[in-house]
């Protein structure tokens, strides 16, 4: 068996940390011209931020970094299927490409639900992958709520 | 003419200031239990943020005043009808009741395009009250993108 794609091996590493902290395991990497920009875990509860996504937290930190609003030459890799209001952020950030793990039936808004980036009311659609690293990315989240009930 | 209602007059004066600052003028106001908690104007480029519309912003704040990541007791106020990304923080934030000003057919995400909370994977819908100040909210982005022309 050969490695997961880099980001997505970070990405699921900053998931796991998210499970240790107590936090629904999400991770997420923001990807420029082959450099790592930013690192996030899914954090709501640590940073008592309704908004603390994974994917959130990954693209302020790039925007932050680069030190503009918009992520034109960046790519966005993470754990689950963004819900909506991430959906709504990789687009108004311009993400390139998104690359994501496991499909979220219950809160995506990517393949599930409002299926954000089909609707011709979006300004911006990435390109998108999936299934990359989903057993391990799925495998998180499952133990996570297993141990919780 | 009698005033509007104090919360969408302090989303609106936050709105004109965002204008003034060469950000598209939107404003929101987190309320509870009648005490304003947060206010906040669109500040993308201010802030070199791509999620930093006025309900972002409103709803961090907030939440970081309450020092909890659920405003289940709070209502939010926004001059404009909602995008994606700012409908999903408001069902992550558990917000009780949404009052917006204009409608929004290009970005919209709650009686436009996705709509959102109507979706069944929606899992929290706010009560939604719209119309309130529309007239000011939309003669205030009409003046900022007519200026811009």
């Amino acid at each position: 068996m050969f490695p997961l794609p880099p980001p997505m091996r970070a990405a699921l590493d900053a998931a796991a940390k998210a499970a240790q902290a107590g936090e629904v395991p999400v991770g997420a990497v923001v990807v420029r011209g082959g450099d790592v920009i930013a690192v996030a875990a899914n954090a709501p509860r640590a940073l008592r931020d309704p908004t603390a996504h994974a994917e959130m937290l990954a693209i302020r930190r790039a925007a932050a970094v680069l030190e503009r609003d918009r992520l034109d030459d960046c790519d966005l890799w993470v754990t689950l299927e963004p819900c909506a209001m991430c959906a709504g952020a990789i687009a108004h950030a311009r993400i390139v490409r998104l690359y994501y793990g496991a499909s979220d039936a219950k809160g995506g808004a990517v393949e599930h639900g409002p299926r954000f980036f089909g609707q011709p009311t979006c300004h911006h659609r990435p390109e998108v992958y999936s299934g990359i690293g989903e057993r391990e990315a799925s495998d998180l989240l499952r133990g996570f709520f297993a141990a919780r009930r």
